[in-house]
């Protein structure tokens, strides 16, 4: 894997058994709620911990040259995942499209977790934006995946009377990131992307200093959410965007608006900033994240 | 919780049921050791672990919008928790003081740990200064409740032969507060007062800094004090005050007094200060905290 | 354990059962993934988990007061060790030289680590230099063991096709050390040594900060390696040199050297380096570790 994977190393159908493999552990789960602090509750590990522990896996095939995570959609949690379950992960390339530049490409994949081996845990689609090894290396035929803008409304009975489409919840309270706590769940990850780890190259780089895994912003974004969203699962992950790049000392806020009420389902557009409180629900400046989600309202 | 109590929300004879609950496992506790290293040893759950997680589940409902932690009593540590229990937090308001300034007054409660729902493994009395949200609000009847200065003796035949009362005890080391380290222990504790993990809005704050959560200094302090107190077991705290704010980049010092021995028990206050080495036994002077506790000799 | 041993109080032959012993589980094996972030597959711990844990155990008596860790050998990892085992260590003194300004000396320890309290899990050497508490004790007969440059081939049938003596690879990333990181590691270590934690006294000291454990380069080192030694595993170490100092910021980087291939055995020189990338394959400049071992291709 010395290298990664650069765009003209791609091809459409192309299959990743990404390895090594992961076995996720109550003690993974310690460090990600050290990490997180997230209150959600649940005797299954927490969903944005195998959904990062896929990602990660995949990081070293898919997107060590990647200049840019674009985007995540089709994301559903199909099983949940114990302590002690061994995650493998497998990816395909479902789509490509050279860039006008000619010096790099999106990638398009559908990865999938698998627990112990055989049951579907998780399937996500995402995309990003590679490197070129070679800017004359010829383009591949564009072929660009329709991906659903929204992931089925879950199967979930009874009603969310205290939610109401269009609502908006301020979560209050905001969470510095340190360097130490995004290197670790980071690596807890699997994920080997080199922009989060070595502050000696990226000071020489485009920031000037390392950038967050994205993820990371997700699971304090969604921690942040208990407070007005206690008592709620994640279920699907509809699409996903990272408005803007973050860095330790940042501090994160969040806010959430209800898209969709289906059952005890609600769907929520997750707004995240950084070093801007949300009470008054900012929908562009200072958002770092934009996340579409469906949850379940437990009984 | 969204906005927690404020003075005139609590009631006398008032019981929250904390929620959400917390599983300790063996990640929990391998959490703790990584922040603390404390190296007193033992097939149960570290008792400064249980308190802190019992404690911290306490904070959404009883004082999120304290302005002090006042001081803790009648601490007893009932049952040995091992890792895979569940523990459930009840706590009950005994008492209600409004400040004569009539924005703030002093909630007591006595806050009790059930391991797996049913076994009290813990039990404390704390005060917490707590804003009102409304300064009109009318005071309630003033009640404070008698709190023992110490709790009794732990049964423990056999004998101390190397403490004596009055002998001092310095632990030497001393340990310094990454920013990491004390807002991950403050998660792991379900801990979610605002002024441990937000930069942003505690850099315009009172501090102008975040603040650290009182019990991460009790834990480093108990962990320092295995250099002199080797060989004892935590049994109850009789009382403990914060004597001063501890902020990230401080090293930790901390040395003992014994107070009483009763057979194999012994009665200590451990004082610990910031940046000030205890081998001149410092009574105020730099210290952060002040704790009464009797710990057993292990035969 | 209250100031440690110093040169003047150890004697040839002398045994030391460390306490406390320490159980590893699964949480300190997320902790540990957490910080490092290795790559390297197992359903047991991590060999250097075990290795740095042993070590720990045993500063309290043997490093407590050393000057400088100068050298390992004959390390051997003798069992598997799974998560749930409990760890006890031994050392005994193998050596000792008194240094000709009559101020410190070397120790020599041979320190082994049992799983669950008879199997032998680990051995290896290692020598200290420890500062006298009082120069004008006597110096004891002068004693230097003979240590094996390296340690015997593991017995590893098939073969290695892709790797070459001489061969050179550079392992590409950098890891930047954060305070809390390599603090962490080593209190889950039970390292004890107080130049890592005290950046108080540190600050008025040799380097006016804390310094890292030599321990937390290796392990950084070994995962680093991951990327070219992706199917080894780690079997023996035949010689450690920390050849200078770590701080947190430095940004560490690795490459190896294959330096004899026996059946699938490897024996490789690892180097790391601080902020200086290493596909010049650096021999001194900015060398901060090297270390001799063998490693065995997995089938």
């Amino acid at each position: 894997m010395s290298g990664g994977n650069f765009f003209e190393d791609f091809r459409l159908g192309q299959v990743f058994e990404h390895a090594p493999s992961r076995k996720l552990t109550e003690g993974d789960a310690a460090v990600y709620k050290a990490i997180y602090g997230s209150l959600f509750e649940s005797e299954t590990l927490d969903q944005l911990l195998v959904f990062h522990t896929v990602f990660g896996m995949s990081v070293g095939d898919v997107s060590l040259n990647a200049v840019a995570n674009l985007g995540y959609a089709e994301c559903r949690f199909l099983q949940p995942v114990l302590p002690g379950t061994r995650l493998r992960a497998v990816s395909q390339v479902i789509g490509l499209k050279e860039n006008s530049d000619r010096k790099t490409g999106i990638v398009y994949v559908r990865t999938r977790g698998f627990a112990d081996g055989a049951v579907e845990a998780l399937t996500f689609a995402r995309w990003v934006m590679v490197r070129k090894r070679n800017e004359s290396a010829p383009a591949p035929e564009t072929v660009v995946p329709e991906l659903a803008r929204a992931v089925a409304a879950p199967h979930a009975p009874g009603g969310c009377e205290s939610f109401a489409v269009g609502q908006k919840i301020d979560h209050v309270d905001g969470t510095t990131i340190a360097e130490a706590e995004h290197a670790m769940a980071t690596r807890l990850f699997n994920n080997t992307a080199r922009v989060h780890f070595n502050q000696y190259t990226e000071s020489k780089g485009r920031f000037g200093k390392r950038l967050v895994y994205g993820g990371h912003v997700i699971s304090i974004a969604r921690a942040l959410s208990f407070n007005g969203l206690e008592g709620t699962d994640l279920e699907a992950i509809n699409g996903g965007r990272h408005a803007a790049p973050v860095f330790a000392g940042d501090t994160i806020f969040a806010w959430s608006e209800v898209l969709d009420v289906q059952g005890a389902a609600l769907r929520l557009r997750t707004r995240a900033t950084k070093d801007l409180p949300c009470d008054a629900f900012p929908e562009t400046d200072g958002v770092v994240l934009d996340l579409d989600y469906w949850a379940v309202l437990r009984r």
